[in-house]
């Protein structure tokens, strides 16, 4: 018996996939594509259409690797191909906004990595090219992918549910520490040019999303500082490189760092909570570790991403004596993404992430719903990074964020 | 520019695989097929050629899902496929004799599920099968899928590398809890004409190779208690199903459970060392708690499988004022199997196992190099599991592990 | 206004204490019956009447540094005195017997350190004359400390309310590493005639305790392995010294150590329960890790010594999506003897279990109610300890413990 | 053989305490006077002279409870005794300075709770007058004993050695919950005329305290924000009581809480490292959860008390393949203070820092040394927390910390 699987799938619909960047976002969002569709069961059939990169041999080589059929060096004629209906966008934030803004009018449904945009205005527009071509049914999403470990979209449920009740606190930090080296080379993340802003917008975005998301409310105003520890760092041999990098510093030539090394925030949330915020890239000895934790009249929550299969929640209205901030193993079947992993007990890990994000997007088009977190999502994310930097740049002072009106 | 991914591959050779099986392992496996040549630089580009089990409408469903290219439902038709070069045998372990010979029979490379067999016997003749196919230039590997947790194989170099010194202390559980309610019906995995031994043959095969692999030596002899907590069951409404299935008991119909629900042991292995072991359904609340830990004479180690991510690591050597056990986060890049994966901190999940005995199955196809673990070290699990069954028959009394002569 | 807090105490009756032993465990009980009065309501005020010991001028030294009123230097004239109602005997356990059969027959009430004695003769004889005695109204009781944890009492209070139905699975271990030194001297712990067993009598008579004190149920039959990992020390400089002593080797001269380094053994408990023990001085890196776990039909309980405020406690009636194992902070004014404490969170360390057990003795001996464990529960462990050297001398053999019948 | 010994100490000069207040902190203090000499070698022997409280029949019960020889119901009166040599001040802040300053007037040394006092104002006459009194030969202390938990100790010397180079970030939590109930009643500690001020006095105070320590530098600015979530409370039944009194409120009144529930603030230390500061009452299932961290270039290190045997240490100059944080069990003998305790790996609790605090003093008087913490480092603390209500009530703005010249 003879049988090409690959042809079977022909009933469901196709969903044209291009992604632009294949660095350290672009082969985790092609490991999310290759793989959604072998877990879950979906409406449409994902295609890894094409990826688009400048160097025509890199890009070429990344198809091969990543598994994407088609390679281009322009992001423009990638949104001129037919066969693509969503465009992928996992380069730097500072073309964030003319691609998705150009996707957009293109007639695609566009995912952005985050942050968002490197500013407010670029991130106004964005929205509201989302809008607009909301209203044509094409669809936009933000890639905060944490919002999508299991154990934080089902924080976000038993919140919802009222299990913590009145929200009191939320207190939540980032820490990495690829920086501690003086003599790490001054990449694009190092350059506000190219990053817009340091952990601020990368490791910030992700907190202040996560916890707006999780705590089901906005953030309201901030008191921040932030410090650049490391003021002049060596420049790059070659071109610019991501995360990774690391490799090779060009000798004696140095420049400057543009950026924020740590920011630190204290914020009011809607309901009156207090919150507090730190991101930064020199706490040593801690790889990623995103730690969220939420107390309510009722109970709290605790996580901590570097043990990402685990959430920790305190029932407070169960009696004193046997309670206790209780350790929940996230790989139950019903657990939120579970359904299509393995049994319980066998650890999920990062790149999950993607397959859970790209899934919900698949289904949001297949029924054409606006999908979580949108691009106001994203805005709101922005307005209270922008309110960080002024904050910080005015003596600390506490600073409101406007309310959202695309 | 117009490329085409798939077609540029042809460069590398091709390694075709049939698989036998699509439940929970045959899922996991192709995951790990799927991803392998995404992740790792491979001197073969292996292809999920094609895929077998008995039910035509299922198995191609399951090549659909699975992304397998071809379907079968007789395992000696895609034994006599030319198109495939390497047999990965995911079926109840009463098969795995007459395929994997078969398979080497054939000409075909052997990548066989664990346990390797239901007997000493059948370990026996697979062994033997797999060394006179060794000198045709065939090689075989037991899916022995927890050595290759990152986590493991850096506690095997550890020790390899002396940083534990003579050991004294091995001591191993494997827990679960799915056969704690009465009511969970009588699969396939409690019949021992199928699955041979229960929580012995699944679990206790599992931590046995897994303290024989990081230890680097050989348990010598057990001293067993088994036990069946539960010695009824209802039978399933319809045909035998994995894990995952527990949906559906028929009614008032009960069949006996034959096979063990836990097994316990001590052990001494070929240094002197002391050795305790546990395998069991029984554990509540523990979902997939291997837990390892080893005491030598310079340092310990420690890991949960539940925190797979992790490696706990005391150095004696240390002044005391500033020892303990320190807690590696085994995401760096220079950790097993790191190097084709995220950033420091990223987390890896357990279908990583998979991905990463794929390639090192690949490497040593590539390079005609016996990968481990071989049939060999199968039948050396066989051994001692059929210790600890002649041991708990024997009032517990003290069982040599015969040296192995294949 | 003058008040003399000491004259005031009068009203209660006192409960003179005479202690022989003023090493570690005499240190220990020294601060528990100096604690007791100050931070429980005690129906009796026990007096630190006189400690004995055999070198005067250690002893005097020892009364000053530790609160004893008077020294003795012969345990018979302590026996003598009338103003000791209560005799607290904290020597080595080969003077166990002689001792506590002569303080009962001298009409005093009895503590006496585990292990109760070093072989099941001499426990025999003392529980025969402690139930003598009992029915003159003496009360005899044995210093497993652990059993007064709060978290250890307060997880046998769970497992008496049914909280984790019938049991299954209880795994002990007791994991020290102060032998791993070749070099580290032999102490009178390391010679049989004085301390009757090694690692087993030590540590392993605390977790058999244990084990069948929070069980609620009796080990029936014992599967042992034990191992002397370094046969010969350094003989001692001076004395023979306890666990802290350390200090000095003597040069060049080694001794025979007589005793088990390690003991590991598997049990069956009454309920059909499987049971796992291990008890070692060579667990490298573990100071005091006494961890246990029971798993029951609906719940399961983890606790480390280690970490002693702290019980884990997995309640499986819960819904699976927020199931885990919670970690209870053991310092709640409702946990077990916290009422004497402090506001909860505020942690209890090792000696406080001393106080504890002072607190029951003298309720027990206020109320004339024999107080828990008896001398008849520390014969059931030196039987479970006879019949794992027993069993480990036969090969493993499984040995069954003979049914108390005093 | 008799002897006496009590009269044995007297070889060593005697040093009268005199105690005021008998609530929590009396207990705790007490504790710690009766165990100091039991444990450590000292120079002089305290002696538990006099107790103080207004109510005549209570102070008389607290003597006798807590072991005290004397009781008086007028500070004024135990300052007078010629006994005392040493006053010990455990009442509520408000009445510290008065007390402190009187004391110290008539030739005592004074050891003060904290915090030391309830504005800046009282805290630097105190400053002041221990300054006079300094170089009358007097000492005064602040009981800041959270410095004095082992791992405590041991942060502040790994970091005084250098092990953490040069410090990037401190962050602080003190997280309790004991207000989380609106029903809780309104007790002194909620109304600013008695505690100043709440959790920023209370719980902030010890984090402001124990982060300059440990870090081994000033706070110079802070920007902040404070909330009271809770603004009316159920008046007490009878007088104002202390943290477990919770007992009584006393029906329908209710009165205003007057002081903050919760702080949060951002901080500059003197070395441009960033820290973050959390102290609340509010913070669900968290009972004396204070955790400090602290990032530096070459190491890192973390505590939670609810552990408080452990430190948890990253040593960054290791290499990366088998770095990690380790867990150091402070246990070991040459730990801080842990040669008077018990053998590794046994545990000590909370109220150990009293005697710890004890013996320190105790050296400090014997050899006239300043011991630390001075008054003038709880005035430092204190103008931390003046800044962090200036701050708070003025939008947030960075509020600098005047530099200490008492």
């Amino acid at each position: 018996m003879q049988h090409n699987g690959e042809q079977d799938e022909t009933e469901r619909p196709r969903l044209g996939v291009g992604m632009i960047g294949y660095a350290f976002m672009g082969a985790a969002h092609s490991q999310g594509w290759r793989t959604v569709g072998r877990v879950f069961d979906l409406p449409l059939a994902p295609e890894l259409t094409a990826i688009c990169g400048r160097d025509g041999g890199a890009v070429r080589a990344a198809a091969d690797r990543l598994g994407w059929s088609h390679a281009e060096t322009d992001w423009r004629a990638l949104l001129d191909r037919d066969d693509v209906q969503l465009v992928d966008i996992c380069t730097p934030g500072d073309s964030h906004a003319e691609i998705a803004i150009a996707a957009l009018e293109a007639g695609k449904h566009v995912l952005c990595e985050k942050p968002l945009a490197n500013s407010v205005e670029e991130a106004e527009a964005m929205a509201e090219a989302a809008e607009r071509a909301g209203e044509r049914g094409q669809l936009a999403m933000v890639g905060f992918n944490y919002r999508r470990v299991p154990a934080m979209t089902l924080a976000r449920r038993l919140i919802a549910e009222g299990r913590l009740g009145r929200i009191r606190h939320v207190r939540v930090v980032y820490l990495q520490d690829w920086l501690v080296d003086p003599e790490f080379p001054l990449t694009w993340r190092l350059e506000r040019e190219h990053a817009g802003s340091g952990a601020l917008g990368d490791l910030g975005a992700h907190i202040v999303d996560l916890a707006q998301y999780v705590a089901g409310e906005h953030i309201i105003g901030v008191s921040a500082m932030t410090e650049t520890f490391v003021r002049e760092r060596p420049l790059l041999a070659g071109a610019s490189a991501g995360l990774a990098a690391g490799g090779g510093a060009s000798g004696t030539a140095h420049g400057p760092v543009t950026v924020d090394d740590a920011a630190v925030f204290t914020a009011r949330l809607a309901s009156g909570a207090l919150a507090t915020f730190e991101a930064t890239r020199f706490a040593t000895g801690r790889k990623n570790a995103l730690r969220l934790e939420v107390n309510g009249e009722k109970g709290s929550l605790a996580f901590d991403l570097e043990r990402l299969n685990e959430l920790s929640f305190h029932d407070d209205t169960e009696p004193a004596v046997s309670a206790g901030f209780r350790r929940i193993l996230v790989t139950e079947a019903d657990h939120p993404y579970l359904e299509g992993w393995w049994p319980p007990g066998h650890a999920l890990g990062y790149e999950h992430t993607f397959a859970h994000q790209a899934r919900d997007l698949v289904h949001a088009i297949a029924t054409g719903t606006q999908p979580e977190p949108s691009f106001a999502d994203g805005l709101r994310v922005q307005r209270v990074l922008a309110a960080v930097e002024e904050s910080a740049a005015k003596n600390s002072s506490y600073t409101p964020i406007p309310a959202l009106e695309v």
